[in-house]
């Protein structure tokens, strides 16, 4: 059975929407981030970034939330959460779900997590807000982030407009699509079990 | 045809190389970051994100090293760029290339290429080093990055570990691995043709 590797609330979530979403098979491990587990020796022989997500499949462990994802999106198609049979298309999904995983996720890491103070934090702050500024404006699709259908970019997606609406940076009128969107992917029922699975609540 | 958008030296050579090794036609359209071309109407309106890589097919634009690696990998399979018929070990090479898009470059970006001085630029150093670490010690096959075949992956760690050497911090002891990849990846006839067109040389 899968077996995925995650800590509440953090990135591992949208490997998790997406596991849930596909009906899958599979069971959690929660990886305490602030205990340091993700650095153990037994944490490190799954993934030796000392990171989670983790996905441990019958072939060994997969790592990163887009390779995760896209896994779970092709080896469950009838869940129908990618464009399994247009490269182009899967590529174009990838694409957003790498723009997450490269630029929004450092920079938002570096502002929530990284203890900035002063003009670094201004730094932090101010990038954050220009990558989720190109999400806004130019990448996000409608009603979903590929347009017509849900796919696992959305659940992905959620993750940090999660995040910046906890932090208070989701503003409104600015980032007015993306707030529809994050409330759109909140209300699905596979993301309220996941949400409950991890002890979490909808923000 | 295939039009790929790069920058010399800069991150999209991955893209070139993978175009390159696989045979495709292929034409090269350099942009001018210093000059600040990724920030013009024109380029917005291919990579909203206003960074290269963009490679521009027949169906339109796709963005990120990976992606663009992955599909080129996908639609010249008789170049064998990747396991293209084994969806764990293609996932295996994108975690690989997941790795290098939202770890290694974003650690890099910050210590080359930000201006930071200081105990920023410090921290900025050691953190390059640790990342740099987990692929030399962990991540890195033998003799090629995913192990007994070269894959597009090869040439996208060449990038940082070029990037790295050039900075002075790709230490013969600490990192003996990534140096003997590095010299591997520059002998190979297609990676010295992408090197002379960008008016590169071997490091
Ligand atoms: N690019 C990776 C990022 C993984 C990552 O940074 N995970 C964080 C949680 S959001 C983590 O486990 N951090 C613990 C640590 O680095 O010590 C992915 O998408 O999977
Ligand atoms: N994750 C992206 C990174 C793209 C990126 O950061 N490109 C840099 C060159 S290495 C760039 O064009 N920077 C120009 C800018 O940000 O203004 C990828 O793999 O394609």
């Amino acid at each position: 059975m899968l077996k995925l590797y995650y800590s509440p609330g953090a990135c591992a979530l949208a490997s998790h929407i997406a596991l849930e979403e596909a009906g899958a098979d599979y069971e959690i491990q929660a990886v305490n981030l602030r205990a340091g587990e993700q650095k153990t020796p037994e944490f490190l022989a799954i993934n030796p970034a000392g990171s989670t997500p983790a996905l441990m499949t019958d072939r060994g462990p997969l790592t990163q939330n887009l390779v995760i994802m896209g896994y779970v999106a092709q080896t469950y198609p009838e869940a129908n959460l990618a464009p399994n049979d247009d490269s182009y298309a899967f590529g174009r999904m990838q694409a957003f779900n790498g723009y997450l995983a490269s630029s929004v996720h450092p920079a938002m890491g570096q502002l929530l997590y990284a203890g900035l103070e002063g003009e670094a934090r201004d730094a932090a702050l101010k990038l954050t807000l220009a990558k989720l500024g190109v999400v806004e404006d130019s990448l996000l699709g409608s009603p979903w982030a590929m347009g017509a259908d849900y796919t696992v970019a959305d659940g992905y997606l959620s993750v940090f407009t999660r995040w910046a609406r906890q932090a208070g940076i989701l503003d409104g009128t600015r980032f007015a699509r993306l707030n529809d969107h994050l409330d759109r992917v909140q209300v699905r029922p596979a993301v309220q079990r996941v949400l409950a699975a991890e002890g979490l609540q909808a923000v």
